[in-house]
């Protein structure tokens, strides 16, 4: 017994977390007996409330304290475009852009048969279900440029693809403030081939 | 408002720890949200349990649940050598080491004047009480081996000098497993200086 009890409890609290191993987990769990006793039942609380205050929207399946979410139930926001995501993270990214006014839906994952995660386990059913309800044109895939990604896309459009919907790929090529010389070939092949006129 | 209000508090709360950017921080968030209830109560719980009765021994400075703590009130150790530390995490380093097994005194700091940080902010006075009421023989000072440790190791020797107990000095020396070509000069020199005989 190294540490008294209360702090090796915490400590494995904190090695849980991604990306945290016991040094960390150590320093982390220091710094919380040094901090003011209601900084650290107001973190206590936010991890409580957190859990039990989050749900996913019955619409689109992004992270919301309301049902429908925020961001569905926003009049003033474009009915006729859904970006499908792969993650809530993903929708807050494209929030923080400012420039897309439509709506989300957001599949919580993609299909990746290596790891057994099939089209039925991703939120795709409800995406077909609000197609059919709402007055929906173009369908944006916004899901990661990788393996999984392009195949939850491909999927995606086959499955969509004969009700003559708009369906749309976000571009792929080289990053702003990005480099020619170290881009990686794939990448540099996906700029060239999606070439613009100017 | 890009996130919901809880979750936006509980990236607030993560990125009061050190170390932990809004970025990893919303990577923490997402991550308790995907968490089972259960752990996510317990993580609570573990952060409030060892504010709540965590303490510093009375006797050595060490955090403790209990008072005086287990290792002060262990008969088994040897009350004659006291090892002077700045942190408890030090004591748990050398807990770690199952080397030693006089008592320890942790300082909680370094004296520092550019911090402003003088003797009479350390837990120095009783560590000097202590010297009065136990019989002690040696008092091993193991600040850690840059300025403001061996500042610190300095005060405490012209301190305690007078009442003739044996002072000695952790080595300072090429760490093992480490290697002469890259160690830098001041490390070097400690460790000629301190060279032993075969």
């Amino acid at each position: 017994m190294y540490y008294p009890e209360p702090i090796t409890k915490l400590i494995d609290s904190f090695t849980k977390l991604p990306g945290i191993g016991p040094k960390t987990a150590a320093r982390l769990a220091f710094f919380v007996l040094e901090m003011k006793e209601d900084d650290v039942l107001d973190f206590a609380k936010s991890l409580v409330n957190a859990k039990r205050e989050l749900t996913h929207c019955t619409v689109c399946g992004h992270i919301t304290d309301q049902d429908p979410c925020s961001i569905c139930s926003d009049q003033s926001r474009d009915n006729s475009v859904i970006c499908v995501v792969q993650d809530p993270k993903d929708v807050i990214a494209m929030e923080k852009m400012k420039d897309f006014q439509g709506k989300y839906h957001v599949l919580h994952g993609t299909i990746s048969p290596m790891e057994g995660i099939g089209p039925e386990d991703i939120n795709v059913s409800t995406l077909i279900e609000r197609l059919k309800d709402e007055k929906v044109e173009e369908l944006i895939l916004a899901t990661n440029p990788n393996v999984e990604g392009e195949a939850t896309a491909m999927y995606i459009s086959r499955l969509v693809k004969p009700s003559g919907l708009r369906l749309t790929r976000i571009a792929h090529g080289l990053p702003v403030g990005g480099d020619l010389e170290y881009a990686d070939e794939v990448t540099l092949s996906k700029a060239l081939e999606g070439r613009r006129d100017l």
